[in-house]
């Protein structure tokens, strides 16, 4: 890490980390032990399934139960872990194992990272990171296990229980079940469903929150960050769980058939998934456009920021919805929560927003041309999974063609690091300009 | 005009000013004279075309040229003319034509309404935009009429002639051809073609555009603003037909069967029409998804500021792509043509933006729990034209439900007037804030 050259900054080693993981994923999954039919994995699928893992997508173009050996499972498991704690978390792991000081300049790098706000306590926040994670996963693994066994072995319940607690603690949406039915079996159970929804939504929350909610015995406060993301959270939540009850109430092949509890667990299961886990209990391709459109926006919007979701995240969403509003009210200040957001903060999130939409929508284009015979939904509904690392599927990625799964894999990685960070790396960073043109003026809306 | 209370402030004014005008034309469409079969319409669908006339739109639920009478195709043209023209200017043409001098506030209001930089020079505007329309709509209409002469017989030419040029440089997107045909049978006529793109784009512009333009002998400059306007008309223009082309190339049932000639002018006039006009030489339920969801985004941007388009406005989309291209180059200025755009304009591009794609959001999915039995893609289509007020329509609208009828006319309504005006209209403006509340971080992206 000390070698690292000068002008290798920040985001470049983001990105080109993430591509090695990807690469070694990669070529781990195309070898013959990687499969159960001995064969390996193509490579072109084996870095789809590397980088949907990495980046904690989910979107899979086989299925990873009837496809996978243990040993290309845990390859898959493995990528996920490292891709949703991040890379950084574990170089910054290994500078403590190692007793080894951590430079300024590697600092940087980890702020850039984990996108955290200031350099205090990042090396406890990055222990905690650890201890959080596994004892939620342990947690988690342990409830999934035990309800597991009452339909399988023991050995085969514990491993599908931390398998599918891993994988939804990381937002990961890969799971076992086979033939690309995900949790469909489980749409009622309030067991599995809890759970698997408290893992997605603490995973979701990003671990700077995690991190001041562990220390709000002694603090006493929350930022403004840690407010919008849990507030943002609950109403997203809460507001699409009620919508998708209404929209899927009477459609016989979702929650038509169940009991109201049934049914409304089955709503808060799929208000959870979008932002940005990928596991379903309902079937995707039954649901109405309501609920599908509905689910497209929350795959975009995502989750925390420095979490293990993808899309534009929820915090970007909060300083959109506080902007407008202070537009329309005519008002000078952006406030949320009693704190004024600078300027910066709301061009950085109008211009992830603004470059997010614009990537789905060519990605939805483009998928319309390499790809024929399905409706125009499923491209945009596929472009949007993707962008938000999200995972659902209204059933394209099995049957993609090689240019669509390149392109695919491409808008996972960069909705995984993100436009701006990706950005930052290819472009050469300006010095600020000494000369200011003078202004101009131009008619809006 | 002079009676006017205190507390109606612009935005209000004009909101109320287009409510009455659609209300009175919405009267008249009812009356057994307005129709061929001495019915008169329904109060809904009578409702539906003075909002689509006045708002120049053209999503039409009865076709224009076999429903009404010529008397209801008077008043939808009249109504055309006095929305695409906007009434303020007829108010202010009433003071002139009386004598009177106009006060200050007045001055504000028509500033609100043509959304206008400087009170300078106003009242010539007004006088030039009449005479530039005169001009135009004679030119236009006297080329379509000899065109159409050969077609048909020459009075009934004449007729068509002018009310085609008018519905056109107003961008209103209503024909007289029946059957809901649009000018599909001169798709690959360059009469047709060229000067119906010619008087859609002049309309198009905005008056303070073509007043620059006018003007430009004496000043030879261009403010940022015209610059702007004419670039991003030239480059979305330029862009959008040779995607078209390429999209519809081996479409047999569009582009397909035209010689390379044939093509060229039928993309380009589908890469005219969506901003803002709404005719349509193409069938539009048979374009490829790429196109159509192009056209979608297409209509959402709209063109000139101030002109007769609907949608979020093409500087509006400028700004959007300087301030996203600024921010990816860790700039920070904001610079089009050599002017930097100040923040103000920055902020409220972006909330035009921002609401015009939740309002697009929310009406796609209340028609998609309102209408039944289409693709989700035509509830898209249907909402993007509506806000950009545009008048393309997949085939929806003649469909639609009753619910999905006021839907539509609202949404047409909030497209025309613009949500950051309708904002204005309906909340109360606060005063600036004494107090600033201290400044909070957030992380974002
Ligand atoms: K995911
Ligand atoms: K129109």
């Amino acid at each position: 890490m000390r070698k690292i050259k000068d002008n290798l900054d920040p985001p470049k080693i983001l990105v080109l980390g993430f591509a090695i993981i990807i690469l070694i994923g990669a070529t781990l999954l195309t070898l013959p032990i990687a499969t159960e039919d001995g064969q390996g994995l193509s490579f072109l699928n084996a870095l789809f399934t590397a980088t949907s893992a990495t980046c904690v997508t989910g979107l899979i173009v086989v299925d990873t139960g009837d496809t996978f050996s243990m040993f290309g499972e845990l390859v898959i498991l493995s990528l996920i872990q490292v891709g949703g704690l991040g890379f950084m978390t574990f170089a910054t792991l290994l500078f403590i194992l190692l007793g080894k000081k951590i430079s300024f300049k590697e600092r940087l790098l980890l702020k850039e990272a984990f996108n955290n706000i200031t350099f205090a306590g990042m090396v406890r926040l990055v222990k905690r990171i650890l201890i959080f994670t596994a004892i939620i996963e342990f947690v988690g693994g342990s409830i999934l296990a035990i309800r597991f066994s009452f339909d399988m072995p023991a050995a085969k319940a514990i491993y599908y229980g931390f398998f599918h607690a891993i994988s939804n603690f990381n937002n990961a949406g890969f799971d076992l079940m086979g033939e690309f039915r995900s949790l469909t079996h489980y749409v009622d159970d309030p067991t599995v469903v809890l759970t698997v929804c408290s893992l997605i939504t603490l995973g979701g929350l990003g671990f700077v929150v995690m991190n001041e909610l562990f220390e709000y015995r002694q603090t006493r406060q929350l930022s403004v960050h840690t407010k919008a993301v849990l507030t943002t959270t609950l109403i997203l939540t809460i507001g699409a769980t009620v919508l998708i009850f209404l929209f899927e109430y009477g459609n016989n092949k979702t929650l038509g058939p169940l009991s109201v509890a049934g049914k409304s667990l089955g709503a808060l299961f799929h208000a959870v998934t979008p932002r940005t886990a990928g596991a379903n209990t309902l079937p995707m391709a039954d649901l109405t456009h309501s609920t599908l459109f509905l689910t497209i926006i929350l795959m975009y919007i995502g989750a925390g920021s420095g979490s293990t979701a993808g899309g534009i995240k929820i915090t970007t969403f909060a300083v959109l919805m506080a902007t407008v509003w202070s537009q329309f009210k005519g008002k000078e200040d952006v406030v949320l929560f009693k704190r004024r957001i600078v300027m910066e903060t709301i061009l950085k999130a109008f211009t992830v927003a603004t470059s997010g939409a614009l990537i789905v929508m060519i990605v939805t284009i483009l998928l319309s041309i390499t790809e024929k015979g399905h409706v125009f939904l499923m491209y945009l509904f596929e472009a949007a999974s993707a962008f938000g690392t999200v995972g659902l599927s209204m059933g394209l990625t099995p049957e993609l063609s090689p240019i669509g799964r390149l392109l695919i894999i491409l808008t996972m990685f960069t909705g995984r690091l993100g436009p701006l960070t990706l950005a930052y790396a290819i472009t050469k960073r300006q010095k600020q300009e000494a000369y200011h043109h003078p202004k101009g003026n131009i008619m809006i809306g």
